[in-house]
């Protein structure tokens, strides 16, 4: 069908601009006339033109007459930087406009295509919607939900050991799985980590082995005491790094940290466990859209068990550990659902989503 | 090219003879004259002919001058049931032979080759070696290092684990696997698990879910503990339940069990546990060349900590226990090969070789 083919083409557009946009989606379009490409654009980064502006902008020819493909509803709203797409595409006597996903922005949710359909432009929405939600996941979590797409991203050996001994840190996969972290990370808001994970792997969370900006790295720390000369704490983009600890906390070293430039949170936490559904709504406030846990196996077992978390990627090493640290302590069977599975070099990635139902 | 084609036509003819020719070789052939295949024939039954003799016999014309395809190097030996291949194809006057592997068993092991080259017959050998190999993966084990091939099975959850609990029937993966594990028992010559598995699976270890013949039923079971009323010791086929336990046992459940017309194999063991080499080579002694071992978590790691295995087979349900009982409590790191992953309908299979070097 060749209206699936050009909404590919927008999600291949859409996707130039992963890690750029948030709390954006990301938006690719296609202006089709006669059977000819005409124009094409994505939305770049955040706060400039939409997807659908930089198609008309790039046109070669009149596109008066065309069909705009566009993997998201084009937006009516006028609540935000950008003047709305749809009377730009009525004046520019758009003839069809076919979409993947609507959009959950209840500014928009229907509206958009409403308002193009009254002003007589034939419109199909729907074509390859799985692909198009897969695509804006992060998106569609954040506007629906008001929570970040959480994926807790754990490497372990085949027996389901994250490291061979208690703060003992231990490389179990190779550098494929290395780049493809660093890859995931140049796509996620932010990255989220345990202090004892910092103690243990003193780790920098920035992209260094794929291409794309470094994410926000977020470590939660209830006493404040990561050292110092952690890595973290001393990275060339201090404004990047987001610590949440608590309220009565030693003003000094709080002071100590914040003249860095680093930003801390102070929350209110009962006993030893944070309210991580707590954080993860501040976390969208600042307008995180997506989090990647990283780890450690404390973490890991309160997102699980808390049921926060909408991914878990499963890097698997061909390693038999035996003795050794679980990732997930969890008192109850969790099951979840296997969404994707490869190779990794010599490992395997295995992507699970949630189970909504037996 | 061609050969290969005709060298993979005689991979799935040895196929279909599978769990029926150990501790023979699966062995197919193909004559082919003149471009076209005048008969086929496959080896079906230990004792029984060998695959060229069934080859010829089903020829629908004259095999003067024709190629035989063959997955093995034709035998030239007369030490056992039928009369050997070689000196048939030479009176048939083949013109050409193509195989794969040459036979490990001493008596052949190139001398067939030798023996159709010195009687002007034109020989290729080496083609899609591997998979040969692969095919045949049990008899190479077998022959060159007087042992079973050993693979160990292992069903469990994300995290590494067996059961929800010790001593607790836990059952993690789905019809599929069942399935997968039935077929794989019609494959194996034997299959064993340790005494509590027994005690909390009251497994029959037969093939039900698939179709072929069941396997050997072998229990490790020192103590002889295992309660009579076991649907192990009360099969229709009670010859195939074979139970390893220790010389001094009560000589009264030895007799009540062995009147059944199970087979009781009393070896010398130091302590709790049994020196499984020395029951391998029992195994070996017995005719059993490939063995499927099914658990549980001791009798994994006794196998995987003494390298004792050559395959590991992980069928892994997408559950995250937490807590519960690990497959492998081995005391080292053990590295190994990832060969084969794929679904096995919401569960994976994950094939594992032995890791012979860094």
């Amino acid at each position: 069908m060749n209206d699936e083919y050009f909404v590919k083409k927008c999600f291949s557009l859409a996707r130039k601009a992963q890690g750029n946009v948030s709390p954006n989606p990301l938006v690719g379009a296609v202006l089709l006339k006669n059977g000819k490409v005409i124009g094409q654009g994505w939305h770049k980064k955040y706060g400039r033109e939409h997807a659908e502006v930089n198609a008309i902008k790039n046109a070669t020819e009149d596109v008066a007459g065309s069909t705009l493909y566009c993997n998201l509803e084009p937006c009516c709203h006028t609540k935000k930087q950008t003047p709305p797409c749809v009377p730009l595409l009525i004046q520019n006597k758009i003839k069809r406009v076919v979409i993947s996903n609507l959009d959950p922005n209840k500014d928009v949710d229907g509206k958009g295509l409403q308002q193009l359909i009254e002003a007589g432009i034939e419109v199909i929405s729907g074509i390859l919607e799985d692909d198009g939600k897969e695509l804006n996941k992060f998106y569609f979590k954040f506007v629906q939900d008001k929570l970040p797409f959480v994926t807790l991203k754990i490497a372990q050996s085949i027996d389901g050991k994250i490291s061979e001994a208690k703060n003992k840190q231990t490389w179990l996969t190779g550098k494929e799985a290395i780049k493809y972290v660093h890859k995931l990370r140049s796509e996620y808001d932010a990255v989220l980590v345990g202090a004892n994970t910092i103690k243990i792997d003193n780790p920098q969370l920035n992209v260094r082995e794929a291409k794309g900006r470094n994410p926000i790295r977020i470590i939660i720390d209830g006493r404040l005491s990561i050292p110092l000369q952690s890595q973290i704490l001393n990275p060339i983009d201090p404004e990047k790094t987001w610590i949440f600890t608590k309220r009565d906390i030693d003003e000094k070293k709080v002071k100590r940290i914040a003249d860095r430039g680093i930003k801390i949170f102070s929350v209110n936490s009962k006993q030893n466990h944070f309210n991580l559904k707590k954080i993860l709504r501040v976390l969208a406030d600042n307008k995180i859209t997506s989090l990647l846990v990283e780890g450690g196996a404390d973490i890991f077992t309160q997102f699980l068990q808390k049921d926060l978390f909408d991914e878990i990627i499963v890097l698997q090493a061909p390693k038999i550990l035996g003795r050794g640290i679980n990732g997930f302590n969890i008192h109850r069977l969790k099951k979840i659902l296997l969404l994707k599975m490869d190779n990794l070099g010599k490992d395997i990635r295995l992507v699970y989503g949630r189970k909504l139902s037996d």
